[in-house]
């Protein structure tokens, strides 16, 4: 058995987000695990800096959930924010959006920021993990071929690291692949490891 | 239609490898194409740096194949090296050879380069990439359980950057995740589109 899986053997756990992404990516820790999603009213605090906001929201959504957990839940909600110099990248609303969003990025340097939280009803933790990507010029005829074939218009940023677009057009990656992906798997496994 | 759709649909694309990863990778930009495998005595050149011997590799795989290629074929092969200082970390015979692999890795950084091989039977040309990977440091137990489920005896270097281990224990990477899985499909997307 593996250090993680140890500990967690007394507890039941729950991941609080609909992502299917952040679902496969906590199944390759090899832990099993149920889903549970609750709509949250995600509040901006504006005195925050850029990098610390989806921590505050993975805390958000973490404590939307804590009323309907049980003594031996353990919750893990995370958060990713997608940003370039100081403009935020949200979740394109049409496929205009998204294809001037993923021109904006094009040969360009950009920054994820993936926030998590975890733990039980009377105990969590949170912490961040940040890594650089870096696109390849696209061209338009790509993007467009992206945006009709993949229709990333659940994605911040409007692109999926693990999709075409991330084969084609990214140079790389400094930081975490899997936290581009939408959760910083090696760092989650050491913070619960050493949960207490 | 994306570039590289546009540019091969003239040829008969054979990927000249065995591997299941890259075949994935290739598969992820979108282009159709056939396996084929032919044993090739690999040839290492002792007066080559460690970065120039997986294209030397690739080339020669290449050329194994050419005497079965038709005008319309697009040949691609690769060849992935692992290596950390001046120490080659090649695929493991054993469990044992593989335990004491990833526990040498284990908390340092190292390099892995691809080198790729691509062209018709009259005109090829080939290139590498490089990317460095830092393992955190992991103990006996997690090693151990990895070997045991995952069973890496056909890796460089006993990993696969996509399996349990590569989600737990891999830090960063500097430069491209999808070289480190087998095939830098960034600069092959490129390199093809603008081949001639």
């Amino acid at each position: 058995m593996n250090l993680l899986a140890e500990k967690l053997q007394k507890y039941h756990v729950i991941l609080g987000s609909a992502s299917a992404r952040r679902k496969e990516l906590l199944a390759g820790l090899d832990i099993p695990f149920e889903v549970r999603v609750k709509e949250t009213n995600e509040f901006v605090d504006k005195s925050l800096a850029l990098e610390e906001i989806p921590q505050s929201i993975a805390e958000q959504k973490f404590a939307a959930l804590i009323p309907d957990l049980t003594d031996n839940d353990f919750l893990i909600t995370a958060d990713t924010l997608v940003f370039c110099g100081d403009r935020v990248i949200g979740k394109p609303k049409t496929k205009q959006d998204a294809f001037e969003m993923i021109r904006f990025l094009s040969g360009k340097k950009h920054i994820v920021v993936t926030g998590v939280c975890y733990g039980t009803k009377n105990h969590h933790k949170a912490f961040r993990c940040k890594s650089q990507v870096t696109f390849s010029e696209i061209c338009d005829q790509d993007i467009s071929y992206y945006i009709e074939k993949y229709k990333p218009m659940d994605k911040a940023g409007a692109y999926g690291v693990q999709e075409w677009i991330g084969y084609m057009g990214i140079e790389k990656i400094k930081g975490s692949y899997y936290n581009v992906m939408g959760l910083p798997v090696h760092m989650l496994y050491k913070k619960i490891v050493s949960f207490r």
